[in-house]
């Protein structure tokens, strides 16, 4: 079964997204998701002015043998860029071998290991109150866990606290203070424990802003409000500096959703430094790769909760979901849905139900793309916001 | 003095036993246990089936070369299954030397260190009345120090609580949540510490469930409490786990219950990551390979805590404590006697008195075996429970 | 898709075998290789009396989610009868699976990665002229790679150099001298190099007879004769014993036959004290185990090199080459065939054509088992050599 | 069982010995080596004015407990004199103990590992003429192993090299230049491969005289030689200096005949510098220590080889033979008999025939002291040698 023929999608149906739809001689149709958030057509140019080339006339079962021709034989491996190419390839692959098969992905990749894949949702608020509303809805939507972002007194625009201005054709500005941070993020938590009682899973995203020194002490501050996880506390490409942050404190911390490769994590596995996997599919080379770095994180005692904000477009959510219910080391999988226009370009995929996510019987990944819906929604840019301090320089968002 | 005869005893008097029987021609008998819990047929395929044909003519006084060649000669080494034959081999062996000598297998083996054995019993308890109850019928049987397992709100069967109708013919299903276990936990302590005083020897065993990062945070939460030892709180088969318990935790540790060999401790001991060795006699080799174990230990101030619930036979627990009163670097012996039954099958061994055990002064291991009375007692399948977390997927038990 | 039936089949066409059939309710059947050599039955027992009745009536697709059952579920985890017995249920699941998706089996993990599988076969002599006629026979039967042991100048019997008289109902005793193997060995690979050039690979298997600092002189000594792999140098339980070995020399390093889980690997790889790992998929819990352990190889840039004499099946030996054929970091697989009595037994399975092995195209495995054929061969026991020093006392062989 | 008499006995029959001879009510005997060479009447005192009073009326079956007693007891613990009075109670109680089994000594420490025990003898010559002579001296008595030491240019008394004139009241003076001996030493170790072939097993005794880069010169520029070891290359109390050696070289390292405790050892063993334990029963607290460390060796894979010059008294002797035949890691012993006059003092003991020893098969020990004999041979004063540099200053002999 060869290749014969590949699509680059990008549409923006709320939010950008870049899909690659392999087509084989048996008449098979694969899907892969290649979205970047904010630099989405630097993967779709990745893909089709340099991979489709590659891919014609290939064997389409032999999944490892294109993986590794995709990476070792662009010589400049790594990075966001062209390992989110290479994971569209790889899920497409991956859907196509599961169709041929007549099984859902999950079959394949050893069957199910659980019943349902738990989720976790967002809230945040500006204050407390709003906070506590958001936590709320979350509950009504039946998440059984939930991650908490708290605006901090002082500073006017936080990472994942929605703003009412914060459209713009450029990145947004947000600022930031981290002992302002270090502060009040304590109190936000012994707030939620006090509203909330003590058997809410708390999550909270520190999104790369504080020093080792930092962490460690924000690790044993928030010790008392029993957090599920403490997430992305450090800037992510500096592995050792886990080394200090997990000696002062025995908070579970997870990281990894902007690596891409496994050596990314080789000094936070092996020392253990990490308690959570957080790579999506999507940027880390797809099922081939997450599944080999979720059974290294396993003979460490570490579990999987993988990235999946709306960036992490249908077709990945599904290749997630399939992995999720395969994999014996699941922790949690991140879910927030999709924007309501999304659901006309992507069909199926999978359920989300009191919270739990399954990824359906249909062989293959479960997902179809209307080419017709998504040519109603072109792309339109977007980036991410960028992060200030008071005097101007510019810090990790 | 030959081996003549060998014969390999499957009897479940209460529970199921696997007892060694060998016969050498100076018509001395000697006794091992070889009893794995709920795979007994295939230790006992092991020494019927292979192992007996190569002790039939053999010096039955060379014990340390016999385990040498059952050890390095099968060359597929360790295990349960082969390292519980081997232990069936080596404790029937110095049975046999320690009745040539006519003394009691202690002498054998340095001589008494102490008076008697102190032991620890079992105390559970679905809520805390019925564990206060637990704790005082243990004090009342005269044990000096008492483990104290806990049912878990939300958790219908926990290890070690039990339940009223968990007989079945498969493997009784317990259900497990690490989180609600590591928030309840330490309230129980502290209420038994209230209830009890702060004299009385308080043990936990975690049973293999923990991360590396909740059993450190375990074991913080548990100082207060001063217990005896926390058990077995990670996977035991990898070792370095424990680095990150020893790092935040001063409480003491306890491992190896499911250990075979030397090799498990390497890293355990030498980087002085716990504080009692917990391998029984059965398990790990016999008296030989256990005695070198407890010395081992002994030079980095690690003391014994030998494995001793029922599934050890009276031959095994008889073997333990010759060991536990020899050896210099005792700490406690886990003790919870045996089902009625096994009383008629197996014959004298040692007294339990005062919470303390002895071994008596027959010369050899002092336990003689009813052949008729394990007869009458034919085996029956049984398994250990499995547990399950609440999406259906498979946990340590 | 549930599993109605299993049978253990022990038959000995020219050799022991044990294998495990699993029948679903699909009325498909898989067969999983079980034979541990010279300890079959307890693992027969193991399998027949322990695990089967666990198997019925479960999901035949949930590979994942029953070999954690199994392992997990068992708490006397790891050690080769075990791991054994799981290795032959997950591959009779994988052998069903791929059945179902009407995909030969090395699809199914991943799809093909190369064209054919390299092997090496074995080549030995009592002294130069015989050694150089079997490397002459290996070369012309098509083997790319050769594997040369040498009998030793004052040694009657050495591991895999025939003699005449082996054949005896008990282990065959062999003579070791670490001291004048290590004197010998250099002299014939300085030999076997100029008669053979120096293109030919040649492999080397110490079979676990020497200390740390032997093996570490052996392999600096051999370095002028570019060895393909040095095997098994010291005793594979103490993985911290290559430390030294791989301080001071550069020789190429392979171990792992007798491990039994990943754990047996942790020190050897993450500290990359070893190039090739040589663990068979029947000893190490199937396909599921090989495949994760290849993996995490990977990412430290080792090698397969998987065991493969003639106690590995023709079953075990097919799984072998699904799995070398799909994943990146093969090496090189080890084959010699079987009895000729074994083709009547087991039929299919792979071709071994100009050195190199495929497995072909069937779905599934691709092997068959002749129950009647089978049971035409019943069981002999036998064991696998025992080696002496020369004064009795008993060396690792 | 109680001991009610308790005789330290100093003789010189050709040298001085201590002998401890314990008596129970049983009337058993039991004899211990208490010999400290050139220390001797400190140790004496030690026992018959500290110990002996400590003694009377204790249980004689309880030797860990005494031995635990006495070490832990005296407080100020560790060093040669402590040690080897602990060392002669020790020895004496397990030759009591033996004589209550009524089976030799090695029965009780396991039984017999291997047929008989290797030895190796010592040579040594001014020059090559007579370094030669020496070694076919040896070879003629039947040693399978020799220990060559040489004299070297420029210098005039070397260790172990006879020189006429040596009888002395005081300690006889020796030079040392260690760069001449650096140039000399391989030069001869050359020659006597030359002369003697590659078979032969060759020692060589440093003597505690290089520092750590030198010995690592030394390792080095002997590989081409082939030594069975290279003993106390570094001043011995240093453990961390054999790092350095063990980085340069792969030359088998022995060490230890100056130590007491296992401390000495710790990070040796465990760090795999050496590959030779040379701990002598009557200096490293007798047969309980000695057979703890052998086994902790063990686990390193690391040999026997026990101090055994004339200082072992045949008490202290037939206690190393003893375990040399029992522990399964047994490499070789030191042996060079005793002076003529020491057989009319103790009898029996063991047997020496075609190089190897052999402790017989009479209950305990197997060696009878004659009072009357030994009070024949009254105590005289006698020391070690010192060493001295060029310049005067003292350097470790």
């Amino acid at each position: 079964m060869r290749i014969v023929d590949a699509a680059v999608v990008v549409t923006s149906p709320g939010r950008n997204f870049v899909t690659l739809q392999l087509r084989t001689d048996a008449g098979l149709t694969g899907l892969g998701d290649a979205t970047l958030n904010g630099r989405e057509l630097a993967v779709a140019a990745y893909l089709s002015e340099h991979v489709v080339p590659l891919l014609i006339g290939t064997d389409a079962h032999a999944i490892e043998h294109t993986w590794q021709s995709l990476y070792r034989g662009a010589y400049w491996r790594r990075g966001p860029v062209t390992m989110a190419a290479i994971a569209a390839v790889d899920v497409a692959l991956w859907d196509i071998k599961a169709q041929v098969a007549g099984l859902p992905l999950y079959q394949l990749l050893g069957g199910a290991s659980r019943d349902r894949v738990a989720t976790y949702g967002h809230a945040s608020g500006r204050d407390l109150p709003e906070l506590f509303d958001s936590i709320r809805a979350r509950l009504a939507e039946g998440y059984p866990a939930v991650r908490v972002q708290t605006g901090v007194p002082g500073l006017q625009r936080v990472y994942a606290v929605a703003q009412p201005d914060a459209d713009t054709v450029l990145p947004v500005v947000e600022d930031w203070d981290s002992a302002a941070y270090l502060r009040h993020l304590p109190g936000v938590f012994e707030s939620v424990r006090n509203e909330f009682g003590p058997d809410l899973p708390l999550l909270h995203d520190v999104h790369h802003r504080l020093s080792p020194q930092q962490a460690a002490r924000l690790g044993r501050d928030l010790e008392p409000y029993d957090l599920f996880w403490l997430e992305d506390v450090t800037p992510a490409e500096d592995q050792s500096a886990l080394r200090l942050v997990r000696q002062h404190t025995t908070v579970p911390l997870a990281i990894g959703e902007v690596f891409n490769t496994v050596f990314d994590y080789q000094t936070l596995i092996t020392e253990r430094l990490i308690d959570f996997v957080r790579s999506p599919v999507t940027h880390f080379g797809g099922i081939t790769a997450v599944k080999k770095l979720l059974d290294l994180a396993a003979v460490y005692g570490i579990r999987s909760g993988l990235h999946g904000p709306a960036d992490i477009s249908p077709v990945g959510m599904a290749a997630a979901v399939h992995l999720d219910l395969a994999v014996h080391n699941f922790g949690i999988q991140e879910f927030t849905g999709h924007p309501p226009a999304a659901a006309e370009v992507f069909r199926g995929g999978y359920t989300f139900r009191d919270g739990h996510l399954h990824p359906g019987e249909a062989p293959g990944l479960g997902v179809t793309l209307d080419l017709d819906a998504a040519a109603a929604y072109p792309y339109r840019r977007a980036y991410l916001p960028v992060n200030r301090l008071h005097d101007g320089s510019v810090h990790d968002w």
